[in-house]
């Protein structure tokens, strides 16, 4: 992850984009991506969208790549440990859903 | 990477949420997660936008994380390396944004 | 139409709210109401969003008005006749996906 | 209104594309088409978003007839006079936003 992150930095910084990585803007940014993303999932049922992925794995992963790179860098902007904000997250996901109460069904928290 | 890729699995298949997890149903929740990030930042100008993420960093952290779960479990799921493909891509930026024609401007490769 | 857009201005005046409306926080801002929309169906398959959509039709409605409200407003700001640009798109809509080539299948146009 | 939803029926009827069509499907078009407007303000500040929109009247007005018109669809699919549903709203958004409080700020209304 670190190595990661030091490339996505220098990419930025040699292009000199930090004056426009503000948090709006990056937040923007992987609200664009993502829709990428689902656009090649548009018409497809969930069993079309599996066969899909498998088929295009790499015209996906880059769609994945380009939300996580602003994601990434959207994190370290802010001073956030991205590995621990997911472990922290889901201590208090598990908590929202009790396995016992939420297994196998999609209803969320607040109607569980 | 690893350690946070097992614990999110385990958190899917202790509930039984793996039947709802296809590509598609992923990349909708994706997008919905990457709205509520950009749901903080509405209303507000950039500069803004970089006070508030440092005022309200662990509700930010928190929208951060339930991004990243989705997008690495999506990854996972269809076997892409995810840092493997954020290397590839940007090695693809690099050769779109290169850095004397980039440097400084926020122009979108076509119209470089 | 016009009369709803007299009421949306009227709304956003009183408020003295068109100081935050220009184009990218109200295009922000139907992103954000869209993937509202979207959160009702983020696990159902298709059919069940037929059966949701018909069972919670004032939530649904509801949603669906956030996201008009704002598409009508960014519209009418930047001097678009709604209507019209409607009429106009179905036009190219009809050259890009002639009906002997689109009919029944969900290519998109460039792959037809 | 009602000649424009007389138009987006017949384009969709003789394609054959309702059975693509659910309520799920229709929404995540919306929010897809939502995210194209929102790319073209990617990196501009608010000023220039003015500016650019109205230098770019006709591609903009592209993009806010494409969500206009599964938006339009949407609501016709599921029977809700859009219309209507809009002015329902704007009265809960006024119960929720007083303009004694509301006005010239851009507070959410759980902390007006």
């Amino acid at each position: 992850m670190e190595e990661v992150l030091k490339r996505i930095r220098q990419f930025r910084d040699e292009r000199d984009w930090m004056k426009f990585h503000d948090p709006k803007n990056l937040a923007m940014s992987i609200s664009i991506e993502a829709a990428e993303l689902l656009e090649h999932f548009q018409w497809k049922t969930g069993q079309e969208s599996s066969r899909y992925a498998s088929e295009n794995r790499e015209a996906i992963a880059d769609e994945v790549a380009d939300i996580a790179i602003y994601l990434f860098e959207f994190a370290d902007n802010i001073g956030v440990d991205l590995a621990a904000a997911v472990h922290r997250k889901l201590d208090k996901n598990a908590a929202k859903y009790p396995v016992d109460k939420a297994r196998g069904v999609a209803t969320k928290y607040d109607k569980l």
